[in-house]
């Protein structure tokens, strides 16, 4: 095996790769079947499958909140498509869940000046009683200020944390900013607070309302906690900075509404030489309400069940199995990820690789591994593939996508596509999230990325992780 | 009076005007007149009073639906504002109008896929019964394509017309676009139909339907009609493109409540030398329900407000009077337009020139009049100082604003300074209408350029008008 360092000269085209090239790729694949592999990248640059699974997955089912009648219609959807397409074995494994429900949304300002904002409950909130909450707004900038503000000044009171995300293209400005949804309510209910109320972790001037879970701990009763829009926010905080107090009004009905169980759905392109050897690729399945669910995540399923299916198509069987998962319940749970490694612990070592689109539909810029350094030569030859698409190498410390976590976890080696996310939190979570979203061009670019990494891994009896850490 | 040919050479700073064109001036202004103007002027690109003028409205009264308590509102805020920046005289002149109320407005897909859509009635929509519409969509891709339609293709069916406005700097998409929403429920119902659904006319992709008035004739019980939002209406188009009949519910619950009484809101700066003859600007004081009316036309409140304070604060008292008028009801109706003609309807010789401000808040790139030729070479001297802002002469062409349309049918010469309207329609008529959406810069570059024109117009003795066109 020949050891090669990165960053990787930057080739022009793989299908025109030099002789000294060719002969490195020996090592591991024909040149032949790189040639196919270059040759089907360049068609998915202009095929148009991803996209119509996308606009049927968000025409024919639309929004698909977990335990929602759209759930099941998603579920069915999926089964058909992975059966319509040509996917050699299509299965649905159950993934339990604790269903939440939505309910009635409203909220105003009662004084000093009344006025209507849109506000939508947090995954998991409890409902406010029927007649609503009413209080006066505590104002903080970060969840941090909340956290170390003295509970007398919250007792009794709204919170509301009001800082805004940044915009990055890689996204970064989500993990700063999302704490305040996922704890507001624990601690809002820990100080004494009657109810929580964030701007919306998003980066639009929409009013259109960003919803998301929450963390959930079991020794305090949190309070029903909602996100009102960045317009919204900016008129509260224009009230506030009048320096009279400010009474709002706010009514939730969502709630948790008994059990239910989802399913994943898995299509398998069966491996020809090592069959119960998999790579892991998908979507997942389940969106929030209040869209169509297009960038997150049908998207995600457009491009990698189009992956798989023009691998079989064009290139024919890989040697191992090229598993797609339809993720059950990401948003409010990882349902799925968690029932598929409860059932799958013991086969754990036979999932090679694994990757999931969930991040829109933004061109991919770069590549990025989590894997023994000793698979460092395999990824020099998708990086060889890679390089026209305009994706450069990202390291060996990405993340994967949260339905991998519990895999991930437990050692296997993964792998990240990285998006474009420029615009992605303009619309995450949102009413917004529609397929109008959505460039074309920019998820064929996707498609093209997930059939090289997903074709050379399926096509080569090396290891990612496992395997080579045990050597 | 020297004659002067328009195109007018660029200057790039009135004040530092040449020799040559002090001496032009001279036929009108004095010198330090017009060096006052220009130092208001370039002061007034960076003056804060119309942006909080406009924060004011949007977040102290919001929402003000003509005959809504937010219209009252409205009225009580134009008046104390008025008086807090000193104007010398405030009326309130009666502006009678029919109420119109929004209800419930929900829609969903039947089949073949059912799925939610985003809703708004059109300002006079009639209402649906309580349990809604239901039935199958017919499908017109413009109004026109419904008008010339066999009448057995919509009976007892709901209308669907799907064309998108385009997206121009000028806001020339609006009037092909518009008529889709002024004209299809009196054409529907004309030709058997039971409801009228019309795309959004607007140029976002965002999930905030456009609301706007429709135009009604008594012949004909119009049926409820309602926009969805362009995702939407994307959506519908996607199913309908199946090929397989598509079914229709929603539920519109406007309806008209009743007589009202709102409130031309009058804020006069008294001329020295002519008090009764007016220069009037403004803006609307009522807006749509669904935002906060801040480009629609809280902004233009601001721009018009603040030019006549600052011209009296700066320059002082004017020769004429300036007369700034916050119209009632522009938006479904046009009360406060015609109370005013009709209550002022002896003196219109007296109102010598006129503009509003209503078409957001965007740079101004244009200067057009609608005036005897006569006075061009007033426009000549108002242009020096309007070039350095980056305003072009667009000829004797202009439109004026709505509520001026009484009056410019009387005979009054009016005048109108073009805004970039290039984003103005993704927000117009929609709950996206909030603050956020103005750009405090360029909203102050239209108070500028309203100085400009307002100080001089109201600083002679000449005419633009009446007094000319009877030479």
């Amino acid at each position: 095996m020949k050891k090669l360092l990165l960053p990787l000269v930057l080739m022009t085209a793989a299908s025109g790769a030099s002789d000294d090239s060719k002969s490195a790729t020996n090592d591991f694949y024909t040149t032949d079947f790189l040639d196919q592999v270059a040759t089907l990248r360049d068609h998915a640059l202009t095929d148009p499958l991803a996209y119509d699974i996308t606009e049927s997955l968000t025409t024919e089912v639309g929004a698909r909140l977990a335990g929602s009648p759209g759930d099941a219609k998603a579920v069915a959807w999926g089964e058909a498509k992975f059966k319509s397409l040509g996917f050699d074995r299509v299965t649905l494994e159950a993934a339990p869940l604790k269903r939440w429900v939505r309910g009635v949304e409203t909220a105003e300002i009662i004084s000093p000046f009344k006025q209507t904002l849109t506000i939508t409950a947090l995954g998991k909130s409890s409902p406010t009683p029927n007649e609503g909450i009413t209080g006066e707004v505590v104002h903080f900038n970060t969840i941090d200020e909340l956290k170390s503000a003295d509970p007398a000044l919250v007792k009794g009171k709204i919170t509301f944390i009001s800082n805004r995300m940044e915009r990055h293209k890689d996204g970064s400005g989500y993990g700063k900013a999302v704490g305040a949804r996922s704890t507001t309510a624990q601690v809002t209910a820990a100080k004494g607070g009657i109810g929580a109320i964030i701007r919306s972790i998003g980066t639009d001037n929409n009013r259109t309302p960003h919803t998301g879970a929450m963390k959930y701990e079991a020794d305090v009763a949190a309070v029903p906690a909602g996100a009102i829009s960045n317009p919204d926010a900016d008129l509260l905080v224009n009230m506030l900075n009048r320096g009279k107090p400010v009474t709002l009004k706010y009514t939730l009905g969502s709630r948790f509404d008994g059990d239910y169980v989802s399913h994943n759905v898995i299509g398998d392109i069966i491996g020809s030489e090592k069959p119960d050897e998999y790579i892991v690729i998908g979507c997942h399945l389940d969106s929030w309400d209040l869209g169509t669910g297009a960038i997150d995540d049908a998207s995600g399923c457009g491009i990698t069940m189009a992956a798989a299916k023009l691998i079989k198509d064009h290139i024919g069987q890989p040697k191992r199995t090229i598993r797609v998962v339809l993720w059950a319940n990401e948003e409010n749970g990882l349902s799925g990820a968690k029932a598929y490694h409860e059932a799958h612990k013991e086969e754990m070592k036979q999932h090679i690789f694994g990757g999931e689109s969930d991040f829109g539909a933004g061109t991919i810029y770069a590549f990025g591994t989590r894997m023994d350094e000793k698979a460092m030569p395999l990824v020099h030859e998708m990086m060889q593939l890679l390089q026209p698409l305009g994706i450069e190498y990202a390291g060996n410390e990405a993340s994967s996508g949260a339905d991998l976590i519990p895999m991930r976890a437990a050692g296997m080696a993964v792998f990240g596509l990285k998006q474009d996310g420029t615009k992605y939190f303009d619309y995450h979570h949102t009413a917004n999230d529609t397929l109008d979203k959505i460039d074309p061009k920019e998820l064929a670019q996707n498609v093209a990325a997930w059939v090289v990494v997903t074709a050379l891994s399926a096509n080569t009896s090396e290891n990612f992780g496992f395997d080579l850490s045990d050597k």
